[in-house]
């Protein structure tokens, strides 16, 4: 499959059913996953708080771990060192533990398993699976929502010129492109950063409003080789934030690209920056003439690794 | 008092003895804090985890905050924005209250309210007395270790010719630092960027092992302006991170400036590396011959909120 249409996989993937059975007792919720399989737990805690979500992308679990958490493993390959080591730990601590994946190690552990139906793509471009079940489980997610999310989505698929347009900007002086998010699409911005980092070969680096504010705003004005940077911005609905991006512009003399979130639900305006992203980094990938699907010295790391 | 001043404050704050009270059946904290006083949360969540703490940096609070909820607001002015609705917002649905400043408007909500002793300074330069309070509370840290941070911090404002020498090599290439942290010190990472960005007002991003494995590796080897950027790297004495450390560089090519932490515990690890950053970017400002206490835009940002 080519990468190109890999990313027209995602529109079907909002409409998958499944969902993660969250069981009787349950007080907190742990969500372990690394790079592209990550982002689906990192997405999910933006969107859900009823109960505390620790998200781990590391070798360990949290203390707190025990019979009342759910631990939900989550691995396109199944074979990723640090969630499997979450999980082991988890199995000790005595919670509750699910997966999603294609197969692999990880299968073997959870009391359910979420498969994931599509193997040998980019993990990446498989969020959707990873992320619905979560969403369709904890009931976060009405079906006008992921309706109209498919329409933006398949929108995009249909006519991405838009990003385009960006990525030639983005290539014509060798920028760094910063994305600045903020919430419910803190980890969307870093979605971004990490689809610049494997599609286009490019270093990006993503921070937030309003926490930014607090550490940016001197460096903006007056750090040397702001002009090697590529400001986009998600917009925002929320009036203070909206506020806060056009006051940081202003005073520090900074070319923010707004990209403005369509929709008119938060989970449809996700996806649509979500895609937007995906798009963004595949026209640089081939302005660049690098292969988005090459992750070559990914697997020769973890090679090295064993 | 002068910056260099401040910074020589830190050393004192370590063994600074007020402590959080902890009430009876708390289940879950929550940390709300920005900036410069948002960074004692975000160390204390790498130190402690026995309970889910949730870190708390924009202006709402998680659905789960309940009366079992011990909320901490920390700004070392008392009047930060964000804080200021976290904490309101936490008090209608009845969670816990403690807060940590110097004053203001914050000081009138805790049923605790713990006092930093030295107002008119920079809020990054107390982060010890907003984080000594949250490890005291929570039974973290033994005399001992405190005692060895000590004498590492003491050191540091004694003698710190190696970070001159690191800020003079960023500084020949008007180089952005990328700073690559692990845990426990993954915040220290996210420190470095804050000074760096406030202090010697350049641009700085931080990231993490292993997540950064999961993406920055393919755009660490293809990327165009890698020569632009200046990679800092805490030591690890973990094994598996130090595997990957040394693996990454090799297979990108990239040259990594290994940052050692002194110490014989974390928690004098992290203290020292905390410093080192301290002095790093310090000495960056001073070669740049910008004022490290200049934060005047910060300030005119907050007018222009209001």
């Amino acid at each position: 499959m080519k990468f190109i249409d890999e990313l027209k996989l995602l529109k079907e993937q909002l409409r998958f059913k499944e969902a993660i059975e969250v069981p009787e007792g349950t007080q907190n919720v742990v969500i372990a996953g690394m790079g592209g399989s990550g982002i689906a737990g990192k997405i999910f805690s933006e969107f859900y708080s009823k109960k505390p979500v620790f998200i781990a992308d590391d070798y360990h679990l949290p203390d707190f771990v025990s019979k009342s958490t759910l631990l939900i493993g989550i691995s396109y390959s199944g074979n990723t060192e640090e969630t499997i080591s979450t999980v082991k730990e988890g199995i000790k601590k005595g919670a509750r533990i699910a997966t999603i994946g294609t197969g692999g190690e990880l299968e073997k552990y959870g009391e359910q398993h979420i498969k994931i139906p599509v193997k040998g793509i980019q993990p990446r471009s498989a969020t959707g699976w990873m992320l619905m079940p979560l969403l369709n489980g904890f009931g976060v997610v009405a079906p006008a929502e992921v309706d109209e999310a498919y329409g933006l989505v398949d929108e995009l698929d249909r006519n991405n010129s838009a990003c385009l347009d960006v990525a030639r900007e983005i290539a014509s002086g060798d920028h760094i492109p910063v994305i600045y998010g903020s919430a419910p699409f803190k980890t969307v911005a870093y979605r971004w950063k990490m689809q610049f980092n494997e599609n286009a070969k490019v270093i990006a680096y993503p921070a937030s409003f309003p926490e930014l504010n607090h550490s940016d705003t001197m460096a903006l004005s007056k750090t040397y080789r702001k002009e090697n940077l590529y400001f986009l911005v998600f917009g925002s609905k929320s009036k203070k934030i909206s506020r806060r991006i056009e006051v940081t512009a202003r005073i520090t003399g900074s070319r923010f690209r707004i990209i403005p979130p369509k929709g008119t639900t938060d989970f449809a305006r996700m996806f649509h920056l979500f895609h937007y992203g995906d798009y963004l980094s595949y026209h640089l990938s081939t302005i660049r003439g690098v292969d988005p699907m090459d992750i070559s010295l990914i697997e020769e790391l973890k090679a090295n690794l064993k």
